[in-house]
């Protein structure tokens, strides 16, 4: 019986050359089809919602998948758990309406991408951070934020190369927010994580990253915060900040319907 | 002009095999005297306060070391960080005491020990945390780790074949607690931490890897909890439960004086 998979999922992805399937090196994807594939005895294709980029984590990415196994959706979860790595771990696996299809029936991504601002980073949180040793302007980063929600377009923060149809995104929600932790067990460290959030129902290539630093060099001081509101007038990717390392963003959550 | 440095230390201790210097394999110790030669100009030396085994962390492991480097502290600091690899971070230097010793001026230590239990373990939390799928029963290991409180012959939890002169320690404190987190960035992972802590005057080989094997067979009621009594009169490390895992292991702490 034909049936269709709703798949979400956690990874570290420092070890991946990112989600997606190619040539010769190890990819998330390619590792999911392998393990559905032996589960199915046929060949399976997932899609994925949003194709993260080399190093990127992800904790709710989502992936869809046309299956004929009849096995209840626990059993998957459980027997996906035994085959993969454990740097990648299925969080649940659901039955998922006809025509669901993870990336074209997605109505939001949110991503965050974590900073940790302080002179000695904490060895565990090294896989997922950004190390920034020196102060941040919070208001400042929080007031440059604010200026992305809304529909505008985003060209300026896209990396070049890409061809999308459009760059108009529509930016739910834009919040910087400093977090204590967590950085693994032990005592808090000494400084903080500078957290940005983004909720949209859609983000360009490398535009969370582009996001990223351009807030920091507002963080630092060495941008105006309305700047921002010329960036998204200009379209003009050289005028915005560089693309921060991948090794601080995650893919947070994927939503469906509203 | 001759001093000794206390320095205060941070680790992820899975690319190493473990704190002491030895022939052809990485070790923190090597490191940190190879980066405390090269700011002194001189071969250093230095002393930890406890040898942590191959995959064990540190949030605050002592090392002491004689210098003649007239830096200031905060200085030697930094430059240890430019040269140590990300993994292996100084929190602090001091300038101690004459006669100070990392390990001999120690009065105690506390270490932690970090158990996921839940189906799916968060991929960020393999790095410090032991997956044990099913449920612990809290309340029987804590009341197993109540009676290893005190002045108590530890033969029972002392890996074979480490000469000592006595196995006889005082732990002052021996608790297990559940923790939501921390996971690393993003939502709380669907299960807990269980985390036991011990603070004693000092600990034998392998004898918090111990205490923690012994306490999850408690905790899966596959061993009763008075037996910790029985353990600790009879001094039979085969009675015991087994070694758990280097990964969960955090030596959090090191104290001098009271």
């Amino acid at each position: 019986m034909a049936r269709i998979l709703k798949i979400t999922l956690a990874y570290d992805g420092t070890s991946y050359l990112g989600w997606q399937r190619q040539a010769g090196s190890p990819s998330i994807q390619e590792h999911l089809e392998a393990a559905l594939s032996r589960l199915d005895g046929a060949p399976v294709v997932v899609h994925g919602a949003g194709r993260t980029d080399a190093g990127v984590h992800a904790l709710g990415q989502v992936a869809s998948a046309h299956v004929t196994t009849s096995l209840e959706t626990a059993t998957v979860r459980r027997a996906l758990n035994a085959i993969l790595p454990a740097d990648v771990r299925v969080l649940a696996v659901e039955s998922a309406p006809e025509g669901f299809h993870a990336r074209f029936s997605a109505t939001g991504k949110t991503y965050e991408y974590w900073i940790f601002e302080g002179d000695v980073q904490p060895p565990f949180a090294r896989a997922w951070s950004w190390h920034h040793p020196w102060a941040l302007d919070l208001d400042a980063m929080q007031a440059a934020a604010a200026l992305l929600v809304g529909t505008h377009d985003f060209a300026a923060f896209q990396s070049t190369g890409t061809p999308v149809r459009t760059t108009v995104r529509t930016m739910r929600r834009a919040e910087v927010r400093a977090d204590a932790g967590p950085a693994g067990p032990g005592p808090a460290p000494d400084g903080r994580f500078v957290v940005i959030r983004l909720e949209g129902d859609g983000f360009l290539r490398h535009m969370v990253r582009a996001v990223t630093g351009t807030l920091v060099e507002i963080g630092e001081g060495r941008r105006r915060v309305d700047s921002v509101a010329d960036l998204l007038a200009s379209g003009d990717r050289s005028a915005a900040g560089p693309t921060a390392p991948a090794v601080g963003l995650v893919l947070l959550r994927v939503t469906y319907g509203n």
